[in-house]
């Protein structure tokens, strides 16, 4: 078994706190990932905080993972050690399902296997995540990051980057179209950078003012202040597609108004609470809200290519470890641009 | 100017009863129609009634029109007197914007005009509707029907029909596909018709147990009551596309649950009460909500063609003009198979 330093919630109250427990010994299939960096997603403040429910403590949360293959099973033929390599949100699926064979494991009809606050499959063991010094995963769930990119800033592509990669790509973003984000955080700043570099003509909607500059400076083409009456009726039906990264709790109606004809608003947030829907605003423009949920193995791998070959990463601050509560509590304060990466490093020499 | 009988409404409280106007004299471009049928659709009501707001009195309200041409426009090529032609529920739009242009017109930037209970494009004449004599509409909005098709079934064609044939259509459905039509009334019925013409395997959802026997008769392969759980989780995930039919208010939800991978709910319907759409339920599946606003010219001539090769038509009750305040009492309370048609022979011998 391989001993692993951790951080990991006791409880949905307590601040994290370290954690010590065992990997399990490579299987044929299995990757050891010595663990260099990992990011700080929102969903794991949620699950920590059992905002969800059902969260199983002690719970080492981190599905933004990147580092350093140290060992591989006798079967894996794509990892060797020294290779670079990351794991995402998840770590396994049915795998014989349609959309498992169709390399749609998030969408398995049995249900993925979340990297951490969830059951293997084997029905037994809790599955832990990156806040830790080591993961051992099966090669089909690990992708590789070409040889360029840096890796503190590539840890947030495994969750913010492929949820936002993902619906750009379904809804064909090219260039000639016009896409607008909204909300300019973790996930929307990705959406910026990608729709950017797809070609399209990119908005960035927010309600705050003082985004503006960031917005224009990740490549936004226009600025749209969702407060404001004028501009939002201005930019009515202008859009081909609106990415919609809100998590809070939100009106749907007035991004739909920006979809033109055919258009479609992509949600990729989870609201607690149900947002309305005017009929009137789907019928208008023949309007569609299309949700979609982080992306594929394949998909997954493709981003990170296309990453690699522009040279794309997350904006990132990187932290030790011991300051992830107070991380947690200025990412609720949105007090990070735009995502904290954790250095495992703080950890292993703890 | 030509003289015409029609039963309008005053106010909105009152009873539709007799009224005469005058019809201008035909255009270069314009089409006379001596209106044999004219449907009874619920939007008639609501606007009848005021309940959309703005509703202009004296109203003669119907936009499901089939009749015999009886003069054309000096420029007039398509029609000629003795045709048989139709007027859907509008009779103009701006004719130059994009959607315009891509015959998609009722989608019309600067918004399309209603065949009834909307001013014109000279902004000062108020348009009425088919619960008359005769109409004069320019020939861009006149279709024609084919010889063989029964001129009362055809009528509810040009609302009831185009309203779900296009989002069908939109979606692509063709055999091997698994469709759900939502709600078995005026809409529901033709969804049905067209869905089993289209080759898909069709199921009907209602809340009614009774609608049944009609929705296996008029082409259902499987039929699912709302109101049983049971059901309705044996169904989840199954279709490829949901046409949603039900106008009254309703919670979306447990019909976007019955959407399968990257398939879509189609809405057709406007509620009064905006429903609530579950993000989780949106991002399951990538599923989406798409709406869909009746039909353009260039598709509502195709569908009217598609029912004169295959024989479809409404089913309908013919009723004459004086029944027609009976008639909305028993839309309201459903009591109609599917479809009211007012036989326009009724107001001529009066």
């Amino acid at each position: 078994m391989i001993l692993t330093k951790a951080y990991a919630a006791y409880d949905q109250k307590s601040p994290l706190a370290p954690y010590q427990f065992e990997r399990r010994e490579p299987r044929p299939h299995d990757v050891v990932l010595d663990i260099l960096y990992c990011g700080v997603c929102h969903s794991d403040l949620h699950q920590v905080r059992d905002e969800w429910g059902g969260s199983m403590y002690p719970m080492v949360p981190g599905h933004e993972i990147v580092g350093k293959v140290i060992r591989v099973g006798s079967e894996v033929k794509n990892f060797k050690p020294g290779d670079r390599a990351a794991v995402g949100v998840m770590i396994d699926s049915c795998r014989h399902c349609a959309n498992c064979q169709s390399h749609l494991e998030q969408y398995c009809e049995e249900g993925m296997t979340g990297t951490y606050n969830a059951y293997e499959r084997d029905g037994v063991t809790i599955a832990q995540g990156g806040y830790s010094t080591t993961i051992v995963t099966d090669e089909r769930y690990v992708f590789r990051i070409a040889g360029s990119l840096d890796l503190a800033g590539a840890a947030p592509l495994l969750c913010a980057g492929i949820t936002t990669f993902s619906p750009l790509r379904f809804a064909g973003v090219k260039p000639g179209m016009k896409v607008a984000i909204v909300g300019l955080g973790g996930l929307g700043h990705m959406g910026l950078k990608f729709a950017h570099a797809f070609g399209a003509e990119v908005s960035l909607v927010s309600s705050s003012a003082s985004k503006e500059a960031d917005a224009r400076r990740l490549g936004a083409h226009n600025f749209i202040l969702s407060t404001d009456e004028r501009q939002m009726k201005k930019y009515r039906s202008y859009f081909d597609m609106v990415l919609n990264t809100v998590s809070a709790n939100h009106d749907y109606a007035p991004y739909l108004k920006l979809v033109g004809m055919n258009g479609r608003m992509m949600v990729v947030g989870l609201p607690s609470k149900a947002p309305h829907v005017e009929p009137f605003d789907l019928l208008t423009n023949r309007r569609s809200i299309t949700g979609s949920m982080i992306g594929g193995t394949a998909e997954t791998q493709e981003m990170l290519d296309f990453c690699a070959a522009k040279n794309i990463v997350a904006d990132v601050e990187v932290i030790p470890m011991h300051k992830i509560n107070e991380a947690y509590e200025r990412m609720l304060r949105n007090d990070v641009r735009y995502r904290f990466v954790i250095d495992l490093a703080s950890l292993k020499n703890q």
